[in-house]
């Protein structure tokens, strides 16, 4: 693939705390790994919730992995985000790794209230005399965003990372920048992405910190960036941003 | 909700060991618990394939599932069915439980073409020297259907059960059943699904060994079913079974 042939303005991606923060924040399911009372890991597919991006399970004492927790408070969650990539290695994913606990007082009910809101038929079995909730205090965090691209987190980090706030809108603005913007993407990609031979440039992602782009070049294609320099917060704030990057392309380009 | 009013003819649904079976073959992916070096479960997302219902798995040395397996056999995979269930807890899905083995000879070159077949992508990678592939002997089967559906099947029925022959062409069939059969639906409801009193009646599912009905009555709505007598294994088949019963209901009626 062609290297850059000028610096990359700002290639500044999310940490590996922020990406597994994403991962958590993208879906209600995952897979618990428990420990059986033989100490055998058991998989078993479960609901959640997130408190500060500690996963909450509401389980059953009569379901398998609800005997295990009680037993052995041991368990990590395996969270694989939404979307349909074509080649399954290429999914972004995490492991969430720790020790599960019975939250109290003020931290149960708010517990409950973010499983409730996570997972809305859980309001149905939640107060069942057999289930329990669970607050799993992540330990470990191992982020694996798809081939090649892998980190651990500490737990330091991922509990004070946020979720993208774009992640929501991500999918729209992309589609909007490639069929409405291909001439300042490309613009974008000479002067600030480091491919100031980029015939063309189409934009293969967006979160808080900048665009991903696949750019077009006679050397072949490649892959480079183009930062917010910042984190954005909003659509209102990605707007402003890429309108103050197509000007500053041009200014320099 | 109203029980049926006379014998419901042909009730026989898949096993579980059945249902785990078509279960596993629904997809290449899932989630695979194992053993940190301290005994700790960890959870992480894994592609498969299947070889006479045993789960095939090609990982990386790197990977720290891939050090779990080699330094702990004990393991267990979940899968969930593909298919967007509004209630994720009313999704099919399985936990197989067992150890891993290096497959050997034979059955080592059928266990790499049944992953390469399930998998694609992995032929890239198959042969890196990081790589190994792992059969897991399945010893333990739990099978989840949706909200009150679950069973175990023993590891010797697993074994000897097959997938679905009609997982492929079920939904095609129902969405054909319910716009074009109505009126036969409502009268093998009526005839052989223990509902006389069935005002109408749409198909939720069909498998090797029936149709799964939702009734309407004036006493209310109800589920039941309506069977082929037998295992149906072909699209052809299930067309001329359901032809059977339409004249089974006309003539009994």
């Amino acid at each position: 693939m062609p290297p850059p042939l000028t610096t990359v303005a700002d290639p500044r991606r999310p940490s590996a705390a922020e990406e597994a923060r994403t991962i958590a924040a993208s879906t209600n399911v995952g897979t618990l790994a428990s420990l059986t009372k033989s100490g055998d890991p058991w998989a078993s597919f479960v609901t959640y919730g997130l408190l500060d991006g500690a996963p909450v399970l509401c389980v059953s004492y009569l379901a398998e992995h609800g005997r295990n927790l009680a037993a052995d408070p041991r368990a990590s969650l395996a969270v694989v985000a939404p979307g349909a990539e074509a080649d399954p290695l290429a999914s972004p994913r995490i492991t969430l790794a720790g020790i599960v606990e019975h939250p109290v007082g003020a931290e149960l009910d708010a517990a409950r209230a973010a499983h409730v809101e996570a997972v809305p038929a859980a309001k149905y079995y939640i107060d069942y005399s057999d289930f329990a909730v669970w607050v799993l205090r992540v330990q470990r965090v191992r982020w694996v965003g798809g081939y090649g691209r892998m980190d651990s987190a500490t737990a330091a980090d991922y509990a004070a990372a946020t979720a993208d706030p774009l992640s929501a809108i991500a999918a729209g603005a992309v589609e909007h920048l490639n069929d409405d913007h291909a001439g300042a993407l490309a613009e974008m990609a000479r002067a600030l992405g480091g491919f100031p031979d980029a015939e063309s440039a189409t934009c293969t992602g967006v979160d808080r910190y900048g665009m991903e782009l696949k750019v077009s070049t006679p050397r072949g294609a490649a892959y480079t960036r183009v930062g917010f320099g910042g984190a954005v917060g909003s659509a209102e704030k990605l707007r402003a941003a890429t309108v103050r990057l197509v000007r500053q392309a041009r200014e320099s380009g």
